[in-house]
């Protein structure tokens, strides 16, 4: 296997629902739920940073800018980036003009993972497998397909990449 | 995308829970769980083929030659292979003697997907990716890492493959 | 067992996720989660009706007037009411008024059943057995615990009924 | 609210999945199921005591005897005790015989807590409400019914209590 990171940067995928609020929102200690995924995934090799947790929606490219710094610092050329998936492909083009000589694979989920029925474990293990094998580039790994990052497109109208 | 075969033998991935015995079987009626894995993970696309539902320590070389005749009669090049752990490596280097011309791509789980808490997902949501993208070959996609045939090995006593 | 009704009104317990809105919504097609919480629980017995599906802080005298007015149209004197946890209470106390010869029990959840780890069927649980056994009167059961309508509240700030 | 003392005695609703036997087993650390559910259920008050984890079907007197002794030792009288399924009446009749001045409310699941779609939750929060508000004598709690201990019968035909 191939050394892989995988950078936390919120998303639906990250959403957790508060009992007070009644609303999804990120863990109030600021916790992400990747760590769980990789776990019941008994997925132990890869390496975890978390970097942020916020809505792809809000995402600014300073934020952007904080995905490209940790992908090139990071030691492994293998690198999943977790992202909401409103802005997924803007930040994945972002990225794709600022880096070279890295795999790094967008995934999220349309549902989160702290809800029962998330499609958040199969993106996260199809991401990690696309990593490791995909030549260097950006690419998105959503619902059973790999997405270069030039048509990585979420239909917000239907709720799917894949149309 | 490429257009994606997923073979269906058994393994622990389909077990369903039988509340008259009280034991781990698979679905009276014959059903596989692969059709809601995937439907949760919102892949659409993928071509299901169900050729049994067998406890994989029970696999026979007829059983392993019922599972080259359908990946060699698939239109597909892509193919998943769901199947018990226990011998998914020794079917893998069966199958790998016996066909060429396409990616096949064994999976499974260490949890029946019907418990909560299974690795079906990721491990799907992997070997649909690794279908796709690997070069032509027989391989298993475990917990987040590809094996080619030759080093696809369960550890029965720790009940992992990667060590 | 003595014979159960219970009535949908909405609620938290009742939310599901919505991909597109990425929100908590009730079902766009109306439908409610109770009947899948009473399969699980394997209660075949009670008489489900869904009189409505709405938030309970939007809930207005004529809502609960609806309320009303299914109890006592029920042919049975068991009854259990899912409710919304915000204005549980207070539909309580505006029952405890207008009904008698029932018992009537308010449940629902903190956490939406849709999602996994709800407190759903534990409440459910408890409801359906408190309206068999209960004296005549209104009720709330959050939690494991049984309120009269004068003593439900809910801690807004806690998010709990017990304090 | 009544103070409530929850007495584990294993059963069906206590098992999970062993993924190197790959059976159905109680935890190899003993540990049990019931905290869990009692905390989905925000269930804060009750006080719990494993005094073993075993299959009913092996049950003998003496394990009956070690139940008889925690009912009687418990500063509290509302009592309930998770046991299998296969022989609840039975130890259900053999307390009731030897137990007075309590409510002792017996209770398990179809299915371990550990899959999801369990109805442990359901059935324990229903014990939880029925040993608070049931007079003094030994009944069990499945699926949304009360059963005096004399009535507690499991069909194991068709693995319910209800027929």
């Amino acid at each position: 296997m191939k050394d892989v990171r995988i950078i936390v940067t919120g998303g639906t995928i990250d959403k957790v629902h508060d009992p007070i609020s009644e609303a999804l929102i990120f863990a109030k200690d600021n916790t992400s739920q990747i760590p769980e995924i990789l776990s019941l995934g008994r997925c132990r090799f890869a390496h975890l940073q978390q970097i942020m947790l916020k809505d792809s929606q809000n995402f600014t490219d300073a934020d952007r800018a904080t995905i490209v710094k940790a992908v090139q610092d990071a030691p492994q050329t293998s690198i999943v980036v977790t992202h909401g998936t409103v802005t997924m492909g803007q930040s994945a083009r972002w990225l794709a003009e600022r880096i070279s000589g890295k795999t790094v694979v967008f995934t999220g989920a349309m549902r989160p993972y702290s809800l029962s029925s998330s499609d958040g474990s199969f993106n996260l293990g199809g991401a990690v497998i696309a990593a490791q094998i995909l030549p260097e580039g950006v690419y998105g790994v959503m619902n059973g397909q790999v997405f270069d990052a030039a048509h990585l497109h979420k239909n917000t109208e239907l709720g799917r990449f894949d149309i």
